[in-house]
């Protein structure tokens, strides 16, 4: 195993002191594990709190900041954040109009951000949940029961930020939270596994020419393993298995996320972008916003993830809305 | 080989179909090769051009849009552009207060930009170019005489765009393109090499717990090999690198950026960056700007570079004025 890195047990400590050094207008609690916003918490603000394993990095420590995420709340490399931590993150908020947690489907997550909601709201404070489960590839994995969530935590962390950050109360922060959630599906493609820290290995076996489709975040295997294919027949795929669930008519907008699984550089990014345009404009879809990087990874793994979101006036809205995180920014 | 693309052939026209698919606000120019900036030309305003090889994106193209590059002009992978498209670039983004070329210090790149601006002075425009090499690990190498360029282009295109849209003259946007570059150096660090679509091999072999040091953005060999080391001691290595050629004192500001070559996730990158904190911190200089993340990288090559650049209060106002590109963002 070959990282930039100290030792597999110093990997999440050492990165959040890098956030830390990098972002000074973010708090980072290095030993609590706990990155907040400078300015929170912020009275009559709905604060919106999400958290999960690491390795998914700029998910979810990347997107604190104004428009977007209150608090997150880092675990160890794939693994749940503990109760305490995310109870922490959300008293860190708590601006006296209530916290939305942004949940991804994984048992783990599920299990301790429910805790915690109990926690907070035994000390007083409202908690609405949000759950992402937005990947079409697994139903009931390893580590979920239904479906996982992925490249949609990004949207619903940036639409329901913007909604919270214009003054929209707690049950509108939440819904449309869910709202995203229910309009988007995603895709992934790995090219390679990814190798934990801590076991040094990779977490599953590719040959020098294999594919494994339907991947998700945490190097677990997907649902097929095939040949390499040329990028044009791979968007093929990951858009069709996304449209079989979520049919898309002609005229319809969507935001587009062709999301870099942490491996891939941003040439390869470009060229399946390029792909998928062709395939929704085959289709007479509109590509009303895009987003091609890395933003929701696993680690070192090579490959990628298409996330789609249905548009509609009020979604641009709030995507267009102003933002300002370590990952995402705009208009301010 | 195993890639998210079409063909060999295909990468970069395919990529730049992506370009065009994701950033509707960029004039691209598949046929052509060239990215424009969409209200280019503005009269009046210097223009500044840049280009080089693809292999290393978001360099350029990801950096064309107001407060930075006019235009970019991409060539095969790890190959300069012809002196054609240069010229083509240049009088798209000329409207009359002459252009600036921002060029690398590799021969390929040198001579036919030099030709080019050649071409365009015969058609009556003014241009000034220049010259990066901030790269401070190999005195002449297989594509250079001198030092390459790396790292701080896109510093050198960040200040001298911001000064271009403020109204900066042709001599003072290339001064301070210039004094960016004497102020900056980059020291990097491969895990792996990187394969070009062409060739479907690594550049170079690495053992599986082999690093190279002192590596270019092109797949050349560094110059030194060694077995992998903590971050920590690699950071120093880096940093040792840089400060033993640019001194900085205590007090010093300093941009710092700690960047992905292509195939290193973020998270090992806010590690590397925990440490360049921590060594600077003990010498008293400041981090007064930063940037972690993957901006000028060789394809899908593993590792990091870090780029120091000595800032002064003209520099920081530069840094910060407002920037819209798809890679780099902020203030607007």
């Amino acid at each position: 195993m070959k990282k930039l890195i100290n030792g597999p047990a110093d990997v999440v400590r050492d990165a959040l002191g890098g956030i830390a050094a990098a972002h000074p207008d973010l708090r980072v609690d290095v030993e609590r594990r706990i990155v907040v916003r400078a300015d929170a918490p912020r009275p009559g603000k709905v604060g919106l709190v999400s958290g999960g394993g690491s390795g998914h990095e700029p998910l979810h420590g990347g997107f604190v900041g104004l428009g977007m995420l209150d608090a997150a709340c880092p675990g160890e490399v794939f693994t749940s954040p503990v109760p305490d931590q995310m109870l922490a993150a959300t008293k860190a908020v708590e601006g006296g109009a209530g916290v939305v947690h942004v949940v991804k489907n994984y048992t783990g997550d599920v299990m301790n951000f429910q805790m915690a909601a109990e926690l907070a709201q035994d000390e007083g404070a409202k908690v609405e949940s949000v759950l992402v489960d937005d990947d079409v590839a697994v139903q009931d994995s390893l580590y979920t029961a239904g479906r996982r969530g992925t490249g949609a935590t990004l949207v619903v962390e940036k639409v329901a930020g913007a909604l919270a950050e214009s003054g929209g109360d707690l049950g509108q922060v939440a819904g449309i939270g869910r709202k995203v959630n229910e309009r988007s599906r995603s895709f992934g493609i790995a090219l390679t596994a990814c190798t934990t820290p801590a076991a040094g290995t990779p977490t599953f076996d590719l040959g020098p020419d294999e594919i494994e489709l339907g991947i998700g975040i945490h190097g677990e295997p997907g649902r097929q393993r095939r040949k390499i294919a040329p990028a044009s027949e791979l968007a093929e795929i990951a858009a069709a298995a996304i449209l079989d669930d979520m049919p898309l008519d002609s005229g319809d907008p969507a935001l587009v996320i062709v999301n870099g699984m942490g491996g891939t550089p941003l040439i390869e990014l470009y060229v399946v972008m390029n792909e998928v345009a062709r395939i929704l404009g085959g289709r007479g879809v509109t590509i009303a916003r895009s987003l091609v990087g890395s933003y929701v990874t696993s680690l070192d793994m090579a490959g990628c993830m298409l996330t789609l979101t249905k548009l509609d006036d009020e979604l641009i809205r709030l995507w267009d809305a102003p933002v300002r995180t370590p990952a995402l920014r705009w208009g301010v």
